[in-house]
């Protein structure tokens, strides 16, 4: 962070799109829309969770570990291309086989020389009816991070992280000034009439919380479609440090949301809303704690 | 909790209302509003922050320091003794005299037979224009507590807690069904129009966020009416554990919520959100500090 408040104006983009079943083609359309989104003027572009293939996690299958690819691989090489070549940044959310038997579901930073800064491996994995992916997907090592690219500072979370309020805080804590959030949530067809707003409206919720609670961007792109028995709900948006909608996609089409964050906002919404300097880091350690080991009674 | 989801309905008061300048005054009407939330059916009754008086942090005054009072002390004891007669939970806020020179921000916790089971010492104190807090406040030093009452397990944080996740997480932790936020906060005159939506917005998606990522619900009473340059804006609400607004008061009237929750959601929330399943406690080291501290490089 600049430590000033002058407008530091970084044009994003979100990539919402549908996957169909070949992943050359879905690779080549990322590619693509990385391109677009480029030309329309984007700096830093974060495509959804796992873009190169459909959703491989409603059943368990081994035959979708095939799906997988090193990173550095094939895939990782054509986004670090894309970046190079439109000197943007990219982020990319990957299928990694890291070793035989042992598997992540990861995102990786490509700055605008195409280097690329580092990954990150999802740290929280669902697992959930249609959502199986603890039988994919080993939790990440790595922790939370910031990446210092050439257009600001940038923190990857994946999906299923974004529940947790301590991944945001700790990658903000890292740094980062924008926290992007790759992700495949959708609606199960019979649960949709019932619960379908409320669980949109409760994942919206705690990544705006995230924005105020921080002070930073937060943009989430997620894919839209229907695969077997999930409607992924689009809605990708990008929120402001005091947690208001910029923008905000379609539940179904594919779309490219363009946004210019202004990072020159964060010193201001956090010295306006001053968290940060108040958090009891003396009492927090209770948050490694699975469960209850605080004292429930006595008069102090 | 009770570890099975059967329906276990507990009906919550939240008393929103003015103060005016005499401490009896707003006392009786306190004890009054408790009578009448009791009739109603309300087995644990809430009160908004420093219910006893005027918001006194609008400006460093040392006269101020004589609204406080020890705990147990004369206003405890009315809300001792109302809680003991009607047979119901009491939650109120006070200004805590604890020693010369030393004050808190205090809520204490009655139980149905009129015991104290506890107080909480707010932890996060804030400091900005209008809520000096931090000139009379000393912040808390007996961390996130739970009470075990008669009809559910009830956790307190105070106003600004209500922006830190870490001060929910940590009173989900020990095992609190309901969290409740006794809190005073306004809108500046000259900021309203301009910001007075997006302030309360932000205020009400951080609590809201809480009861989602704990599978809790959250409970705030706030007050109304106008305070030399605030004006309090109201809209108490209890929030279920999707996040959802069960019932939210208005932004101007004297005003008392009855809500039933049921906590036997709580069990059904939290594993169809099973996001105490999953929390990467071995991760979390970095929350106890305050900045910095994680690699912003390198491709781990």
């Amino acid at each position: 962070m600049s430590g000033d408040d002058r407008p530091r104006i970084v044009p994003i983009a979100l990539i919402q799109t549908r996957c169909g079943g070949k992943k050359e083609d879905n690779v080549a359309r990322a590619v693509d829309g990385i391109a677009e989104a480029a030309r329309r003027g984007a700096r830093v572009i974060c495509l959804q969770e796992l873009f190169a293939t459909p959703y491989p996690c409603q059943s368990e299958d081994h035959e979708r570990f095939h799906d997988a690819e090193p990173i550095p691989g094939p895939i990782s090489e054509r986004l670090a291309d894309a970046a190079r070549r439109l000197g943007v940044v990219v982020v990319g959310s990957l299928f990694e086989r890291r070793a035989p038997g042992l598997y992540h579901n990861t995102a990786a930073v490509f700055d605008a020389d195409g280097a690329m800064l580092g990954i990150y491996r999802k740290m929280h994995i669902p697992d959930d009816p249609l959502y199986y992916e603890k039988f994919y997907f080993t939790p990440g090592d790595l922790g939370f991070r910031a990446f210092a690219t050439r257009f600001g500072t940038i923190g990857v979370c994946v999906c299923w992280d974004q529940w947790f309020p301590e991944a945001a805080r700790l990658t903000a804590l890292a740094g980062a000034e924008i926290v992007f959030y790759p992700t495949a949530i959708g609606w199960i067809h019979e649960e949709k009439e019932a619960y379908g707003a409320s669980q949109w409206s409760a994942w919206e919720t705690m990544m705006r919380s995230h924005a105020i609670a921080n002070g930073i961007f937060v943009a989430a792109p997620n894919r839209v479609g229907v695969e077997g028995r999930l409607e992924f709900w689009g809605a990708s948006f990008v929120s402001d440090p005091y947690g208001q909608i910029v923008a905000r996609a379609s539940h179904a089409d594919e779309e490219t949301l363009i946004v210019e964050c202004d990072l020159g906002k964060l010193d201001v919404a956090r010295t306006h809303w001053p968290f940060l300097r108040d958090r009891r880091i003396d009492a927090y350690a209770g948050l490694a704690r699975r469960w209850g080991d605080v004292p429930r009674r006595g008069c102090g």
